[in-house]
């Protein structure tokens, strides 16, 4: 997923900033990947109601599969009965989590400082997400109340969505983005081909995501229920591409690429919360209006003036709140208790990241001067260009 | 598949047209992945003998499958009989019927509508491919004849060639393309290493369809002769890339880079009607005959002044009909039957799929303008340039 | 593996050079994956001794599992003994003895020539890399001692890092390089996003390579041991890219992608001699010392004015001998015993590719022309440009 997310966004920004979007994403996979190993798994399915005191905190296997790792052959009933291995359910939610982080780089592209980023990043990582995480799928409060999220609309997606949102409000938006008189400056991307392939990875490996959010795979029933859900992930991914497309052609009199490939993410998105259904026609509306939700949205945050680098917020948290809603509608949900589960994340996940934002610009700024931005990050924080050797358009007014 | 096709095709393309053929691709892929699921899947399986009474169209888990899903455990033997589920099945087909409009997108790229190309995917995608796959992989009359196509050298890639031909036969060649004098302007490929990676992705993901193609995985039995179909797959695509190299520096006296590859893929294609035998050596002739007649036909089709804009043709549908016979060769098929498929799917695929071309150019264009070709569909259908920074050359002439 | 190698050096290399990168990859998947079953897996497995008159050359399925395919189901039991197929087995170790090449090719890039880089790449992998292979793997002399090298950080990375070395050896910096007064000329990368894509791909295709390399997968026991493999893979693989990153920041005073993706690899390849360990803590020093060392390492090559094309040397070499020791101090492994390993490969592989190299060049030149090289491989060798529309800076000196 991290190399979908980081070829999609280095695809879109312009190409003085396409270096340190690939920096950025490859160190957030790094720094996850050590921080959920650290504190962030522990504290999201050690102790459901986070007693700090509690914590044992690097993750590893269980006492009972330490037991059979050292040769003790009656372990083996207990360690079936928790149906998946304990580091292999690590390294799945790990993946979440990256693609989490993922979301804010993508939002924040072309103005954050690399190195508060990173900062966020750790916190982001090891804290907040895990505290999500714990309150759902760790057995927490919300889960017990019933919220259902089959593979994280509200926990993953979301919770990235808020802490970019958070993020996009506190850096302002990148300079030239917004004229005086309220129109847009689109920003085109540097390698549209590169971005598509970024979408495909995405697409491929939401099948792994959704279809291994069933968590077993041990017999025939488990293979049925897979092949379901891989297969609505799919239908929601193309309906919520054609939707995107046709909108953009009959709304805006334009096919646009970019916002397609947005759509079909939100359609993954939006199924995401509950794609083990066996109706698969319910996809097709689950993920069209994924699709739609994010193309409006895209013209919403423009309206607010807030920019979104790659339309990341969109494509994530609305989509997201749409398909924990759908849920609710369509697939077994409760609706009351899926939109508490949406408001309960959003009105802890977006002020203590608008806090944490606020904090880091108090040690170091979160957002590189605006002469590095005419300039690029690339050359700027990393010393070199992405592609040194083609001649650049020059941008005279940027 | 898709991405493998995506990056091979849009690499392949002048800068101008890269945007396009990623949205064509992605569209493909979305429009499949709908019209399969509303029609075309259950055409295919439904009934080999194509009742339309009969259809009960939308795909769906089977009466068995829906019983296990609702916790009725007796309904397991049933399910096990089938040896894989319903879904998974349609997940796989859908990969290939995707695969095989690609190889249209690819024939025809620089010059085709986008809306017309739609328009034909889904008539494609939902009547056409459909027919053929039930007359074979359905159960139909050619599969009671005995013919063999394991993976899909006929039903999949000839089927695309042969519409891919159509097209290109009714769309003609693109601007300055041939000369009067017979002569033939290249147009290279516009970011090699793109292309490059699609080529791998697609040889990699071959491994998934040519083993996967054997469809059961539930033994030790089946984990052998799985191995045996990857190893075969594998030998033939370094066969075919290695007749294809030697051919052009020793034919043409210029080792090339972009034909070898399609050499590697027409190795690929031609084993994949009968990869399944366990004396690898056979796998390299299959491989080496693929890439000598994908380089040859390469030559072919320009003799004949057909245009096709990435080689689709002939490493698709004439490497396809090589390797359909040589299972009537090499590995066990009855040589008059391989034969009668080959024709069969020729004489119903191709002429539908002309008249198909020539009733869309009735009502809409299926073809861009001069001036749009000059300018690249980039601009002209999506108002964007897939590497807008970057400063392009200007084709003076074109 | 191959695709990410190949984009990794492909955005490495300067545009100049990028087709021939792709093209000498594509070609040594496909010279390994024929010499490989032609004569390099039987020499490796067919006798620990290397009686060649032992031979039967040709790689495939086993006596039982012909059996097996051919309907005599008491073999199942004979089968199973082998834990896995013969031909499954084959087609890993084929991937390994692929990416060895790959390390040459990365080292020698922008100035080999073509053809003798592919006759190296024959004896390599039908000779060279079987050897060391037969040695360990195959059960030879230095398994019987007992020396540990789970995935290949001696096997597979210090052979191709040896091989690599010789040739630089051999063929001398790229012109220009280096200076009278000792400084370097840094070549920057064409195209860093691809180069990160490629990262990625290795980064991925490694949790295949070390957890494939548990050579079983039939049981919970085999699943928990896995998980943990995959595991210490991710974060030794983040700890490399961590310290890289820090010690480019704190001493070079300069945040350095490129190395960065080195020190990444750098702590992949450590962690592959023995990553089979429940401890998970672990696997973050022998990353981060791999990626130390990858990054001393380069500058140390620089010192000694040898040219390493993408700094295959140190991530591969330097940082396999620091794995392979590792499992001496941390792992289970007879430290002697690893550095008797380590020393004898080295001994073998260094001199014997030496020679190799020198033999090659008096034959046909290993080198292009100081000319050829000025104006780039690909217009050279191939007559074709990686990206031949945009605009490419000249470089006036070179």
């Amino acid at each position: 997923m991290s190399a979908g997310f980081t070829m999609l966004e280095s695809g879109s920004v312009r190409a003085r900033n396409a270096s340190v979007i690939c920096l950025k994403n490859v160190g957030l996979l790094a720094i996850s990947g050590i921080s959920f190993y650290l504190v962030g798994y522990t504290l999201m399915y050690g102790s459901a109601q986070i007693h700090v005191g509690d914590l044992r905190f690097l993750s590893g296997p269980s006492e009972v599969e330490r037991s059979l790792l050292s040769g003790d052959e009656s372990a083996i009933a207990a360690v079936l009965e928790n149906e998946n291995s304990t580091m292999s359910h690590w390294l799945f939610q790990m993946a979440f989590v990256a693609s989490s982080a993922s979301i804010v780089s993508g939002t924040l592209a072309e103005r954050v400082r690399l190195w508060s980023f990173f900062v966020f990043v750790v916190v982001l990582t090891s804290l907040i997400y895990p505290v999500v995480g714990a309150w759902t799928w760790g057995g927490g409060w919300l889960d017990e109340m019933g919220f259902k999220d089959f593979a994280g609309s509200t926990v993953v997606h979301s919770t990235g969505g808020w802490a970019a949102l958070a993020g996009a409000v506190v850096l302002g938006a990148r300079r030239g983005k917004f004229n005086q008189n309220g129109s847009v400056n689109q920003t085109p991307p540097s390698n549209v081909p590169l971005a598509t392939l970024g979408m495909f990875i995405l697409w491929m490996g939401w099948f792994a995501f959704n279809g291994g959010s069933h968590l077993r795979l041990s017999g025939v029933i488990d293979a049925v229920a897979m092949s379901n859900i891989v297969v609505n992930t799919n239908l929601a991914a193309c309906s919520g591409f054609v939707a995107a497309i046709a909108l953009s052609r009959l709304v805006f009199h334009r096919v646009d690429l970019m916002v397609s490939l947005s759509g079909a993410i939100a359609g993954l998105v939006a199924v995401s919360a509950g794609p083990d259904f066996s109706g698969h026609f319910w996809a097709i509306p689950v993920g069209a209006v994924g699709g739609t939700i994010c193309v409006m949205g895209l013209k919403l945050l423009e309206k607010c003036r807030i920019d979104d680098g790659v339309g990341a917020i969109p494509a994530h948290l609305f989509s997201g709140v749409w398909g924990t809603i759908a849920v609710g509608i369509g697939s077994g949900g409760d609706l009351l208790v899926q939109l508490t589960g949406i408001l309960s994340v959003g009105a802890f996940v977006f002020p203590v990241s608008l806090l944490l934002w606020l904090a880091i610009g108090q040690v170091i700024n979160v957002r590189i001067s605006m002469d590095a931005e005419r300039r690029g990050k690339d050359l700027v924080e990393l010393g070199i260009q992405a592609y040194p050797e083609f001649l650049v358009l020059q941008d005279p007014e940027q």
